[in-house]
């Protein structure tokens, strides 16, 4: 079979990384979300500290424009060209799905390629944050709806498209249909378009 | 099997309805679009001329909502709650899909219900308006793009909530995968949330 990608952009909380790390291994290929920032920490020199400050911090693309115009080449900036280095390299390399890192739009030449993006209702959010990931505030909502703005801000900046936007995607899941149910669907998808059997 | 229903809203040209068409032949169940316009023209008194005078003309929710406010109840708004209404009766009587009409709002209530949308690239409604439809327009692209924005304008002005936008659904398919696929996993879908086998 020939290689082939998957992307899931997601909404904070909505699921969409355990999405896609039950369908890695329903595909049986790599799955690459921290780990990938592992390794743009180990083969490019920035430290795990470097990468996980930066990573996320983007909240307001406007000011970030305005800072941006008066810098040269940002730390961000090159952190954001090595991760977009890997996402290349692992896709060349090996059948892949990548969570988050507008790996959608990196791999936009890449035509054996699903483009997903996982949705959620604010409550099923909040009680992801607030359960699962266990996250420490005073109103869940406010923060959820903060990460979802700088996971925004930061794609927006970083590519031409508007994050969550339909025209991005092949396919857009509302997790609260079951996180199996989203699992059995994109396996569905990656078996007629890939031609395997999963 | 407990009755249940699929919603399918869908962009000019997507391939929405004969998703909707072939996803019922599947799941053995009735299919409503134009046939339900006849519904209402037989039962309520429209005639057929007037329902397809009247279907999809509102053009600008905002002149519309000026004009409204000036008016009693109109034969579009009577025409509106005639469909609410039969909608509401078939989906009470028998597990069925519907495409188009606000369906995904009218049937809110009902918790046995998947919502789906459908849309596409311009190009592939452009063709699909040209070849498989054979409309007559100078521009296509401009026709398409003004389709679009009449169920737009129909579906935010009789919904609080915006046409195609992710939250309303519980999927959004691009159907540039393929018809087959998103019947497909549609189908997938239903099978598991409805508990049948398809």
């Amino acid at each position: 079979m020939k290689k082939f990608v998957i992307t899931i952009g997601r909404e904070y909380g909505s699921g969409g990384r355990i999405i896609g790390k039950k369908l890695a291994q329903r595909l049986g290929i790599s799955f690459y979300d921290k780990n990938m920032i592992d390794k743009i920490a180990e083969e490019s020199g920035f430290s795990r500290e470097a990468v996980e400050a930066l990573d996320g911090k983007k909240t307001s693309s406007f000011l970030y424009s305005v800072f941006m115009s008066t810098q040269p080449v940002t730390l961000a900036d090159t952190l954001f060209k090595a991760q977009t280095d890997i996402i290349k390299d692992l896709a060349a390399k090996e059948s892949c799905i990548f969570v988050g890192r507008c790996a959608d739009y990196v791999l936009r030449e890449n035509t054996n390629c699903i483009n997903a993006f996982v949705y959620a209702p604010t409550e099923v959010k909040v009680k992801r944050s607030k359960e699962e990931y266990q996250d420490k505030c005073d109103n869940y909502e406010m923060f959820v709806r903060k990460m979802d703005k700088n996971r925004a801000s930061y794609y927006n900046y970083y590519t031409p498209n508007q994050w969550g936007f339909r025209d991005n995607y092949d396919i857009l899941i509302n997790s609260s249909v079951g996180i199996d149910n989203a699992v059995n669907m994109l396996a569905s998808l990656a078996e007629s378009k890939f031609g395997g059997k999963f």
